[in-house]
């Protein structure tokens, strides 16, 4: 089930880093590599700093093969104009939501206490995105504003918490709507982590 | 004997890393690091992600060496305008073809199965180019034209079809022969990818 | 006490790149990722490349914890006009000193050779300020200019040849303060590395 939401994330991750790079105007190789980075490069950063390896995607090629899927699909809809914003960031949330958990879970399987598995899963779900961001030579966005990683922070958090007081079923549930709940309403309402901490910014 | 030929491509990855070091103007201890970088990157990523560690210029520091020396030639050449555009080219496309069936082989050493063997040698191949430009602040020239990971991926494909067709000598010769040829083919006639897959580009 | 002065390191780093990241006008989740990176990004690399796994601040949290105060101390400095611009680039020259011994130690306990460690403690004390730059949209300073990689090089070799001769406090402490003291000359009379090597620089 989770293995199965784990591929959906995945194929989201590939079409919006296919769009970044597509804007970038890459050729074909690019937007492949920007696709696949985006899709794996968090969880390939979880597994090398915990020391899992050969990294999750050696270990099961399934999904190089739905990161090319991604591509795939970026470029057959895009033809038909077929991506409309509004779904994409819906399930790009999702995709956020679901790399949470199963970062933070990855981690905790190995071992490591639970500050560094909140970590794990806000790296897991970001990372692709950042490295992603500075293979197109821009500072990452997750870095500037908007409410991402800190409700992938959130999700991780709760995660742990309902863990060690229910079942994991609800604990998996709840950590999800709730990245997703506070990634979407960031989007519809603007929010944004202030810049200026009293005083903090440059004038 | 395929040592030897490592050693070479280590060389000429570090001569082309020290020459963009020096359009951007770095100081001696930047361009060893980007020397260093370019040579080794795609090695060293290769065998963080398949956890073959410590990585391969650590247990063979030969491999360290040889990157210096790329940098003092470089030096050297240049100060006696002794370093013409086209046998760089071609010494880097060689380079390519190497750094691409020894990536390939080493992935298969470690039992993985031939998909992620083929991305591991275009990754050995390319990925240490990649790092050079993203630490000079570029977007990553392989990923925006050029028929160069193209020709990596071909080579990888022919190497790992010929191993279970003939004995290995053949598919080595075979898998640089044609990565080098597609790689000097696409300088000479200015073969690029194409960007715009059938309206895939933003107008 | 090597142990209370690496965590030193930790707090001084995180506030560098807390003052990089300030100036990028990055948002709070953004100061304290690049506070973390610049802190502990040199030997997360080094562990990695070692294999050391699970890198050093997944084996000891306190790291992360003491990366944290770093963000927070700068948010309170700053606040207060508290940060001088001097005496934080010579505590940026102390954390240089001791990241270099560390990586350096850290190396050798692995059994890798001499070359190999020193580069390891360069590695160290300079890659976590490469990746913040890098993640910043900037050519890393250390590639460009001023003896700050070089103070940290001269530091890692003193200290791998006193420690041939001598007993370990006493290579240790040379080192630092060989460290200490290049890269404060350097900074006060405004030293840094040839960039033109006899007629390397394009014209």
């Amino acid at each position: 089930m989770l293995y199965i939401l784990d591929l959906f994330g995945i194929i989201v991750f590939a079409i919006t880093g296919s769009l970044v790079a597509r804007r970038k105007k890459l050729d074909v190789f690019g937007v492949a590599v920007i696709a696949f980075v985006t899709a794996v490069g968090g969880g390939t950063l979880r597994d090398l700093i915990l020391g899992i390896t050969p990294v999750f995607w050696v270990r099961d090629p399934t999904y190089v093969l739905f990161s090319l899927i991604g591509v795939i699909l970026t470029i057959i809809l895009i033809r038909f104009k077929l991506l409309p914003h509004r779904p994409l960031l819906i399930a790009d949330a999702f995709g956020l939501a679901l790399f949470t958990v199963i970062g933070t879970q990855a981690a905790l399987d190995v071992g490591v206490n639970w500050g560094i598995a909140i970590i794990m899963g806000v790296m897991s779900s970001v990372a692709g995105g950042m490295i992603r961001d500075v293979l197109s030579d821009d500072i990452p966005l997750v870095l500037r504003k908007e409410i991402y990683a800190t409700a992938s922070l959130c999700g991780a958090g709760i995660y742990i918490l309902l863990l060690n007081l229910t079942i994991p079923i609800i604990a998996i549930s709840v950590s999800i709507i709730l990245t997703l709940g506070l990634r979407l309403t960031a989007i519809w309402r603007g929010w944004s982590l202030p810049i200026n901490l009293i005083g903090f910014t440059e004038p």
